[in-house]
């Protein structure tokens, strides 16, 4: 029947979480909320419509077609939120704006991005993250990664690697060719596609000096440990790029008192997707998942387009990602035992019900059958449930 | 500067939640999630966005004017859930059609209606709730409302009435006067307004004899304890009419065995405003707060309309308006405490990140300061954030 088929239809690009996703879902969410609690990290929640304009005030123009639109009563462009970093940076420049610097704060949350889907990253996805404001330290960019590192370890991930790259190396090298805003761009939108024939291509279009074309078409290229990060000086000609690897350094440094350095290697080629970062970017990916599970980075600028200028770091990790990951390495995750099936009969509701009472205060989870059944159906029935233990009372 | 106010508006209807008010909302949720799980309760999670047709199946046509409308990309509407019982019966009648009844399913979700807001209830809010699919018996119903009591006291809420009444008993007596399905809608209207006036106007003009007037002029003012309910059969001419009350005597006898029949009022008069009710239904209510904490009831036929035939019965309950009550009644919500605020002189940093990963294994909220500061400034720090204790390292 036609009807009954549409009836049972999603929306493209959504989905929904069974009884065992969503406790997988709200097992990794309730973990990572209790992390960023313990880090001194807040919670916020914020809308899930914005008016549009608010939402595209950091990011590249492109993404605009990316968003979920509707229309207010006053017939405003509204739509939903694709991330919570512009979101937090609202309500941080509004009232949160009296609130003792640096400001520590967490979400997790459902964005929503209008794009062809892909595994592990839906139309609308789960992100849980923090931001950190106030604070244009080293230390507080370790203290992301750091955090990133502890979230996706508690989510139960054990192998994993987290890139590092820093925006303003690769704005550095661009400058000290004095390559044309277009020009620089384009390179740009070929590195984060990691289109290294494009790249080539581009780079000997632009008239450039032999050894200029041969660092840029290196940029790709340069990750690794800290040797890599040393050679790549010689690279870096102006004080943009050399304040960039200096940068990376104090950071990689004080990931060692973290004693997570092992997690993480640099990659100075990452773009990250948004605009609006400005210094540090990472994102961390794990065999046999082809996108990164996390990522995140500092954005210096972002707040002063809601008119507080406040420097910023932060990352957000994909749920759904994560699931998929442990899901694909065969990794435990952690749920809730069923405990008890509880099923009596005829005459027995009564005793059921203190029954129930009692083994749930005792921490059990208990379901109580809602008819009288002989003892075989009870059985059956806690089999078919799921349930570790039948309590029957005769 | 008319952009920057602009910049930090958020839509009609929208709220931020601050870390306080976010972690009392996480607080609830957690509690409410935790109780669920007790009682067998498996969560799901449906997307935010569903086809408009779908969400309207089981609604009053009135509903609609009320959703948050959008398009996907070949022009079929869309829109976001109004509610998560039209959504679930939806995910029962499709990849949960297989599993063992009865289906003890619940849910802890954002949802969106576009109308006047009020005091605890904006065009987006929270709601958790269950739903209980596969069972006709009054112990299901029975279960529901013992849960939904549980969940108020979980809450941290003590004072509460639940309104308890039963859609087949108006329809029965309107039935037996043998209304006009006009007059009936209108009468059901004027009764969910509470219009008392409108209701007389409207009983005056039908025709009836003395006594259906005195009857149906009654509806409104029929609620109290077990005594009321058995005076109402005196009004009960038909057996759909009398067939209602001996069901709400059935719940209230399992009530008694659960110990909660004290939070229980019958109101036979309670139209809620979701026209898929065909059984008991009940609202929720708090001192000084005018609307519903909580709602719900019986709803045999959705399900069908999703090609699925099977009974069911669930309730919502309005995580912001707990919140409220909580708030106006002075009472306690449960927090997560700031422990430590750990601060450190200069060369200190890692030695502070090892004290701080120290503190946080053994449960502590531990905040990390991201610069050396001398006593004096950690101090001024650890007061404005709020935490109960200061680690300095010098």
């Amino acid at each position: 029947m036609e009807k009954d088929k549409n009836v049972l239809e999603i929306p493209y690009g959504t989905r929904d979480f069974l009884p065992s996703e969503a406790a997988d879902k709200r097992a990794i969410e309730t973990k990572l909320a209790e992390l960023f609690a313990e880090w001194g990290y807040e919670e916020v929640v914020t809308p899930t419509i914005e008016y549009l304009d608010n939402l595209t005030l950091g990011s590249s123009v492109s993404l605009q077609d990316h968003l979920f639109k509707l229309f207010d009563r006053d017939n405003r462009t509204l739509a939903l939120r694709h991330e919570m970093t512009t979101p937090i940076a609202r309500l941080v420049s509004s009232r949160l704006k009296d609130y003792p610097l640096p400001m520590k704060l967490s979400y997790i949350s459902s964005v929503f991005r209008q794009e062809q889907t892909q595994m592990g990253r839906q139309c609308e996805f789960h992100q849980a993250g923090v931001e950190l404001m106030g604070s244009t330290s080293a230390f507080a960019d370790a203290e992301i990664l750091a955090l990133a590192i502890q979230g996706l370890l508690r989510s139960g991930l054990k192998d994993f690697q987290i890139c590092l790259g820093q925006v303003e190396f690769l704005n550095g090298i661009m400058e000290q060719y004095q390559l044309p805003a277009e020009a620089k761009d384009k390179l740009k939108a070929a590195m984060e596609q990691r289109n290294l024939v494009e790249l080539e291509t581009l780079v000997d279009q632009l008239g450039l000096s032999d050894n200029a074309k041969a660092v840029l078409k290196k940029l790709p290229l340069l990750n690794g440990g800290e040797a890599m990060l040393k050679s790549a000086y010689d690279l870096a000609l102006n004080e943009q790029s050399r304040r960039a690897l200096d940068n990376l350094s104090e950071i990689y440094r004080l990931l060692k008192s973290y004693g997570v350095e092992q997690y993480v290697r640099f990659d100075l080629g990452i773009i990250r997707d948004f605009s609006y970062y400005t210094g540090m970017v990472f994102e961390a990916y794990t065999p046999g998942l082809g996108f990164p599970l996390c990522g995140g980075g500092r954005y210096d600028h972002l707040l002063s387009d809601f008119g507080n200028a406040c420097p910023a770091t932060g990352f957000g990790m994909g749920i759904e990602r994560i699931l998929l990951a442990l899901e694909r390495q065969g990794l435990e995750k952690p749920k809730r035992a069923r405990n008890i099936y509880l099923s009596y009969a005829a005459g027995k509701e009564a005793q059921a019900v203190e029954r129930a009472r009692v083994l749930r205060q005792e921490g059990k989870t208990v379901e109580l059958a809602l008819t009288p059944q002989d003892k075989a159906e009870a059985v059956k029935m806690q089999q078919a449930k799921g349930y570790a233990e039948l309590v029957y009372l005769a």
